[in-house]
């Protein structure tokens, strides 16, 4: 005798597949509704957005016992009867839930139980929190936390191991910048980390340094880790904790799945083992830390997905250049405040091939850090020359591809290139921006809508921690190109602007298509997962101000509630 | 709305927990069979053996649709009338299927891919197939093999580098010993590991030496990392192949549950990414390699149980001497013949101390290698000395226990360790230990009665691939103390003999309790899986002669058929 299935616990296919089989076993024994446990969301404002921006409304949405979409009803249309569950949507707007196409999730999380300066406005003000924290935490053997950004405080210039010494003397600090491309050390870190005059900064890296080249207290993008290096590192407890934590940040914002840019073995350990018992509800597509993250996790290429769509590790995330904040972007022309310097090239044309080369060659996904025109050129012109050796879709992507030269803009959609950008930094780095690139240097810069008319894919972003994964902010950066004063007048470079429909496809359809998640979840297709959002506005109506306002009801995957602003949903009971 | 279930995928105990929920939610529309699809295994000559060894014959068994034990039936029982499926037993003798207490599975895998010279009886036998696999496998930078054993070849010492050169002169070659404790090097690969007459033996380890202390080419224990450091590592893909084979080579022998002794980051990485895509069978419960594989794999504890209970990370293994054959025993008299040499301890006592409380701190259950009466005394003090502070159930284990002090048997029963061991050891090793143990020192040796009459708990297995994973033979050595060819007469020290109810429960109930499987599987009672095998002899009655010849004809895994007589069975289909 055969049994038609095996055992359970595989993944979620397998026990769909053994659920119908079981129901065609027993057939006549069984009622239809047994088959079928439907739940029926009606009373809605309903508005799906397929990767295109073209919109559909729908007034309910059918949901089969999986958690997949069933079928989605307009307005008036004749409903199913008798649904063995019903959802009333009081008539609010429902929406796909998000996808944010950038974060880095274990850091989302260790911000959200560490220090966080962020909100400081002065120097200051970040100094005080920085003194109270080490107060409140007398046991911690270093202070570190992160946020900071000196342009914020109108200081001109970057801030000192002194200045950090007042705050805390006695313990070593490290404070991890916004932009995450820059720390700043007190001197008992520099201390801790042997670092002296005599230091030298790694390639791919700068230490900021004072009078007799005694190094001043930050260092910038490689060299961060000649203190990072002596950090101690976390417990497992507290890698949980911290996923929890961040999955925590991203429900309650309506996201339900994230691509997680730069997971390390032990970040993919953690995923694991909530999702083991049971605690995982975000989706998250990984992209490894470095190639050799990426084969010990996965082995010979891209896992599968598991738990039921939750988790998979598709690709390699890699970093060519740094930052524009901290003069780390890669730069075809000098700085304009910092003639000659045009930024760090952290890979030579080689080691990217070979790096992109050893991801393809096992279909793992390629994603490309590049920020500066320079680093877009090279990483376009690599895609370009590996086409042939790796045919088919590959879904290259560009990170951020914040800088880029007009003439290539075309080429993201020629080559096929997904463009994965982060609206709020057009509007976080806009003034700094305008201090470190000429005019000139300005034209392809956050170019969304010519990216889009090029025929690219686009997916929208946080960045996260780097920023907040407010999409509801970003939607309205991303039609305004204005902050939330509604600076400048009419918009920076207000022709990159986007519509509302292309917003929010990027947001959803498009972030899903960047990591190969089409047809799983994104557009509340029929035969997707049921992942969606009530909200208190219409995305395509609300005027700007009021869509910068927006806030989300309750955030719902697969069918089931896992946020609710009424209070949190409980995570499922530990298997443990 | 809260749907009363969390979407599928998790773990076994999770979708068997929505199914009811389900079955429930619907009850009234749902006819009474709906809820499950029995099957009726009948007709057979069931036996189940608790872990005390009493029995219990059965004529059917009630699979639930989970694959679980409902109910067994004596024969002439009345029996369910329309069972979902029907298996008709055909008389045959049914038993819980095996469970092996001590195997390396990964190394099974590799040596079922690659060269085995455990076939070998002469020197020269072993030297031709060396020469001809060279010669088969041109492209393998090394040629890499196991199962030799100078003791077979009536050699009366150690090989030689310079005869092996003369088989594979112009290759690296690395060939481990039958027991595991040593490596045999041609002259390539001592020179490629750069091992000179300069070479010092690393603590725990031996280099044999000839003229002017110029290594001979075997290295014993701890010195065979000289070597084996320097071995190409396998690819991911060879490791998810040796994988595969390993389980069938444990599927075929009707064992579906093993202890991993030893299981390191990546043997998990293969087995979850073998799990993950619907193709691991086997249940397999791991004891890390080291406390840094143990935590990265785990984490702050025990990893729940995982796909439907077929993997687990439980526990820590920890080597505190090597073997007899290569006097790596650590032995409170000097070996008989070798004087002065009371063999190799590994860890100090305050190594072996802080390692088991590592790990039991974090509730991981520590299993102790300890093949010399010294190291068992050893592990036995530990273990009375951190009872107080590690309280509760922690089945301490010793692995092999082959050499006691007769005063120290009954303290495995009083401590509650588990004494792990392999019934073939005692016969493969008579003649040897004999020549390395004075008559004193052998008188606690494979005490298996004495240990259980102590009251312990007793867990049999093969340390496979040191010994073929063949159960009959176990079986049939357990109660005899006899080889296949009947020697010696009488058996060898038979009062240590153990019953035949005794010796299954060892392969069984005592196997699952040693690795905290008691109560998912081992003795066919209600609620278990159902996990057995029909098998061509009933070991309770067969001749000792028979029983060795006993073969499996099918292996059921949670009431499905996963390896037959008749032609494997097809490996689940692949999800990924």
């Amino acid at each position: 005798m055969e049994m038609p299935f095996k055992p359970c616990a595989m993944t979620g296919r397998t026990v769909k597949f053994r659920h119908l089989v079981l129901s065609t076993a027993a057939l006549a024994a069984i009622a239809a509704p047994a088959a079928h446990a439907d739940t029926l969301v009606d009373n809605v404002d309903g508005i799906r957005v397929d990767a295109e921006g073209s919109v559909q409304r729908f007034g309910a949405m059918l949901i089969d016992d999986d958690g997949r979409v069933e079928k989605l009803y307009r307005r008036g249309a004749k409903l199913p009867k008798d649904p063995d569950y019903r959802v009333d949507g009081e008539g609010r707007v429902l929406l796909p839930s998000f996808i944010d196409g950038h974060v880095h999730v274990s850091r989302v999380g260790f911000n959200a139980i560490g220090l966080d300066l962020s909100g400081a406005n002065t120097m200051a003000e970040a100094l005080n929190r920085i003194a109270d924290y080490a107060r409140r935490n007398p046991n911690k053997p270093w202070i570190v936390g992160r946020g900071w950004n000196e342009v914020r405080w109108g200081l001109g210039r970057l801030p000192t191991a002194a200045e950090l010494d007042a705050a805390v003397p006695d313990r070593p600090v490290w404070l991890v910048r916004a932009d995450d491309h820059a720390g700043w050390a007190n001197s008992a870190a520099m201390e801790r980390a042997g670092i002296t005059a005599a230091t030298k900064a790694p390639d791919g890296g700068r230490i900021e340094r004072g009078s007799g080249g005694k190094p001043s207290g930050v260092f910038i993008d490689s060299a961060r880790q000649l203190v990072e290096a002596k950090l101690p590192a976390p417990l497992p407890e507290e890698r949980d904790v911290a996923f929890l934590q961040a999955q925590d940040v991203f429900l309650k914002r309506g996201i339900t799945a994230v691509a997680d840019m730069g997971t390390t073995l032990l970040d993919w350990q953690s995923m694991r083992r909530q999702a083991d018992i049971g605690r995982m509800q975000l989706r998250v597509v990984s992209y490894a830390h470095g190639v050799d993250d990426m084969v010990t996790i996965a082995g010979p290429g891209p896992t599968p997905w598991l738990y039921g769509d939750r988790l998979k590790l598709t690709g390699l995330k890699l970093y060519l250049d740094g930052a524009l904040g901290s003069r780390g972007a890669w730069l075809s022309a000098p700085y304009a405040d910092a003639p000659g310097d045009t930024g760090l090239q952290m890979l030579s044309g080689t080691q990217l091939r070979n790096l992109m080369s050893r991801a393809a060659m096992d279909d793992f996904q390629v994603a490309v850090h590049a920020i500066g025109d320079a680093a877009n050129a090279e990483v376009l012109d690599a895609v370009q020359e590996m086409k042939d050796n790796y045919p088919g879709d590959r879904r290259w992507r560009i990170e951020h591809a914040q800088i880029v030269q007009p003439s290539d803009l075309p080429r993201f959609g020629s080559l096929g290139v997904v463009a994965s950008m982060q609206p709020h930094h057009q509007v976080s780095d806009r003034v700094m921006a305008e201090t470190r690139l000429s005019p000139d240097g300005l034209a392809g810069a956050y170019a969304w809508r010519s990216i889009l008319v090029g025929g690219a894919r686009l997916a929208f972003g946080s960045d996260a921690p780097v920023e907040t994964p407010d999409v509801f902010e970003g939607l309205a950066d991303a039609i305004t190109r204005q902050d939330a004063n509604g600076e400048p007048f009419g918009g920076w470079q207000p022709q990159e602007a986007i519509s509302r429909e292309q917003a929010l496809a990027a947001y959803t359809a498009g972030a899903a298509y960047a990591m190969g998640a089409d047809g799983k979840f994104g557009t509340l297709a029929e035969g997707e997962w049921a992942d969606f959002v009530f909200v208190t506005v219409d995305p395509l109506l609300a005027a700007p101000a009021d869509l910068r306002q927006g806030r989300v009801l309750s955030t719902w995957i697969a069918g089931r509630k896992v946020w609710s602003v009424q209070g949190n949903v409980a995570a499922p009971a530990s298997e443990r």
